[in-house]
């Protein structure tokens, strides 16, 4: 089999690059098999977030290529008994992760169709047995590293378990209500400092709101008012002035709200989760 | 055709890789051809810090295998009208980059032959029509990858314009006066707080200043002094004692100043661009 | 000769991807051999820090297919008379580092039966004389990939030395006195905040300590008294309460203390190195 027909390995986790843990993870990935492609994910999940790990998934993993194994080791509960499993979605994709709620954007916006738990007897790296809090390394990356190389078939990861088994964290769905559309903040982006939420383009098309209208947004952290303003709908930051705030559909096609080139998530405190509530309504036209 | 055969693709960014952004991009990427190589050249340019990104380009592109391809996405206009191009250097590189100013060091220091234009109608990620704001994934990188793979050809990738319509951010030149050397702070090293001025070696020499020489320092910002001083120019750090000033020639023969394993950059609150001025004089032998 | 007969090379330095460095390093290698393959170790390395490149070394190459080649550049001495050398380790991989203490943690685990100093006449990349500031590019990373690349054999490296003139750092070994077990913090987590000591378990089981067990903790840094209290010996986090005590075993089957998905090291302040001690001793029980 040549090199490039082996699916890719994708790793994502709460680790950082500060140390050596994924250095010794993918040495065992091409220890297992020499011919193994190995990609960062990102190594910056916060720590323990599972909600993030979950969303990252979701952002990220349908735009690599059909069999591509996705690893996900964000995993507060190493070494208790949480389920290890290797789930394949209904895009043809497969993510090997504690199944802890890593799974819950993916189940709800792709599909889950069959999950595994991996049979530690026959899938944990034989040289590590003793310790038992590095399972990204001896149990995670191992198993994936033998199933993207074909030395263990789908069925030999370990037995298959209902798909409506797989632990989901809550998450309200997005509602329109007499021109009003609630949802939550799903997640920011750290960096450029934007907030994603939940609601869909189509959602404020059904909502009978276009580009170029101006909206009525409030977000609140459970029941503390975080941000009340004006914003216009648009197409690219552009359209407004440097530190003015939009309303916006992001890389997903979701709504999302930000300040040109200002970071709205340092600037107001805006956190995400399912304790982050948004509305957007349309304003009249003046 | 084999694998090693396509040019290598490097991406550099100010994404960080605190999310999934860069996950979706390289996915996009191999999903255009398995075979295509990626590498990070770096996802931490400061936030829409175009002049960083055009010295990340000249630091590191010319050190790559001819042929190679470098997508730098810094893109504070993304969805404004500034062109999406192509250009070829002088070396033999490609770069693929919002034409903003990006290209600014690599055209005076390398030189560009020739620029293209992205024509978006033939080389945008059709699955992606709808978003406007996340051209790294699906305009820069989608381009680059099928370019890299040979699905279009150099000619395919859009229309040329002239070289000299390319943007250029402003730039002083080094200039030796009656033995005074001026210039500028081109870039910090953001994690060894070394500063790097545009003065190369051979400016130095022109001016007689040779390794061992005192030489007297002035930084300005703007107006505003930020450091006077005098010190050892040597050909390395441990020519001083920890924590001593010395100027130096840094990896591209320019000519820096930095404190042996201190930051001079926190420690003066140094900073870098065009109104960053420097002035080095050969202090008299006493 | 195929793709995948080429050694690995694996780079840990200090440089952090903030800049254009790790790119410009990487550039030479592929320029030397487009075959090669790169993985990142980590650049994260504290700035200037050998006993964390030893440890991360002692982390981490152990788990990487027999050959590989770690290329490790942390380097306060760049420019200055310390030797640059290419190791050989006892478990049949190759370290390409500065002789200035990297090698002490495989020196003493894992053993180096060969060392070669670097002769810079043939090894050091001829493009870049005149700079002498960053031997990562110019001469750890183009030796090792014209080693990695067989352009030269392991003779052609350069001139052996005798292995007991690799430099050490100071490190002091575990000890068990009359139940009392004592030895050093080697090194801290900087993400999870565990951590480290360089006591390894069979050490604990020679006094008499097992799993469930309740120790009394002393951690010193030098003279001062850092952290003392009662804790339980673990297998995994999950069996205390989100932010109580523990020690427990670590990935390379070494004891190691925290606090549940708490930072032990933020929390009380912890380092690492020769001069932070840690004793535990068995609580009686009760």
């Amino acid at each position: 089999m040549s090199r490039t027909n082996k699916p890719i390995l994708v790793f994502q986790t709460d680790f950082t690059y500060a140390e050596g843990a994924v250095s010794s993870m993918y040495g065992v990935v091409k220890s297992v098999d020499r011919e193994l492609e190995i990609f960062d994910g990102t190594h910056y999940i916060p720590r323990f977030d599972v909600w993030s790990a979950s969303y990252r998934l979701y952002q990220s993993l349908p735009f690599w290529p059909e069999g591509t194994i996705y690893v996900s080791v964000v995993d507060p509960g190493v070494g208790t008994p949480r389920r290890a499993c290797v789930a394949k979605t209904a895009d043809g994709h497969y993510v090997v992760t504690p199944d802890n709620g890593a799974l819950t954007h993916l189940a709800r916006y792709v599909g889950i169709t069959e999950v595994r738990e991996i049979d530690e007897a026959i899938n944990r790296n034989p040289n590590t047995r003793g310790t038992s809090v590095f399972h990204g390394r001896d149990l995670f990356g191992y198993c994936a590293a033998r199933f993207a190389s074909g030395i263990i078939t789908w069925e030999e990861i370990g037995p298959t378990y209902p798909v409506d088994e797989i632990v989901l964290l809550p998450m309200a769905e997005p509602v329109v209500n007499e021109g009003l559309v609630t949802g939550i903040v799903d997640i920011i982006d750290p960096n450029f400092g934007n907030a994603w939420t939940n609601i869909p383009l189509s959602v404020f098309e059904e909502a009978g709101i276009s580009y170029g209208d101006r909206l009525h947004l409030l977000v609140r952290h459970g029941d503390a008012l975080v941000l009340e303003t004006d914003l216009p709908l648009c197409r690219t930051f552009g359209e407004v002035g440097k530190g003015e705030l939009l309303a916006y559909t992001n890389e997903l096609m979701n709504i999302s709200f930000t300040m040109n080139q200002v970071s709205i998530v340092e600037q107001y405190g805006i956190g995400f989760g399912s304790d982050w509530f948004v509305s957007f309504k349309k304003l009249k036209n003046v």
